[in-house]
C-alpha cells in the first residue's frame, strides 16, 4: 500500500500509464487515488466490477462511458456512483493537467 | 438528501454555522461534504462515532484533536483515518477559503 502525503501531489503521475494509488483498504472498503494522463480503457473493454464505487475527480477531466453508449464526463469536483456490475469503461482523461480520481468502493 | 454539482463549490457556505451535505448513503455507507467557515467542536465536546471514518480536506484546512491532547493538522490535500470510537473534535478550520471536507463513513 502506497500512501501518498497529498491528494494532488502529481508527482507520481506517469505519461504511460496510470496509477493506481491504494491509499486505505479494509475488509470493508477501498479508497484509491488514481492518476491519469489521457489513458483510456481499450476499446471494448469494460469494468464488471464486485463493488459499488463512487468516484470523484479532484483535478482535471475524466469521462466515464456506459455500456448504453452514453457517457458522463466528470470536470473537477464532479462524482458519479458506478453500483457493482454497471459495466463502464473510460472514454477520455485529461493529460495536462493530469486527471486525478478519487474512488471510494465498497462491498454490497 | 441535498446533491451537489461540485463538491468545490463553496456556495453554500454559511458563516454561522458548519454545512454538512449527503452526498450518497445507503445501508453500508455515507459520504458527506463537510463546509466550515473558522467553526471548532465546543470545548470539551468529542465525537464518538460507530463508523469508522476516512476524511480529506480539498480546500482550506481543518485541524482534529485527539483525547490524548495531539493533534493532526491536515492542509488541503490530505487525510487522516478515523476508526470507530476514536473520540476526536474539530480543533479548528479555515474561514478564507472555507475548509471543504471530504468524508467517507461505513460500517464495522
Amino acid at each position: 500500500m502506497k500512501k501518498n502525503a497529498n491528494l494532488y501531489d502529481p508527482s507520481s503521475a506517469s505519461l504511460s500509464e496510470e496509477v493506481t494509488e491504494t491509499l486505505y483498504v479494509d475488509e470493508w472498503v477501498r479508497i484509491e487515488r488514481i492518476i491519469s494522463t489521457g489513458q483510456a480503457s481499450p476499446e471494448g473493454f469494460w469494468y464488471d466490477q464486485k463493488e459499488n464505487e463512487w468516484v470523484c475527480v479532484l483535478e482535471g477531466q475524466g469521462a466515464i462511458q456506459w455500456e448504453d453508449g452514453s457517457t458522463k464526463v466528470l470536470d473537477r469536483g464532479e462524482w458519479v456512483l458506478i453500483p457493482a456490475h454497471v459495466r463502464h469503461r473510460v472514454l477520455s482523461t485529461s493529460a495536462t493537467p493530469p486527471c486525478i480520481w478519487l474512488a471510494f468502493f465498497w462491498k454490497c
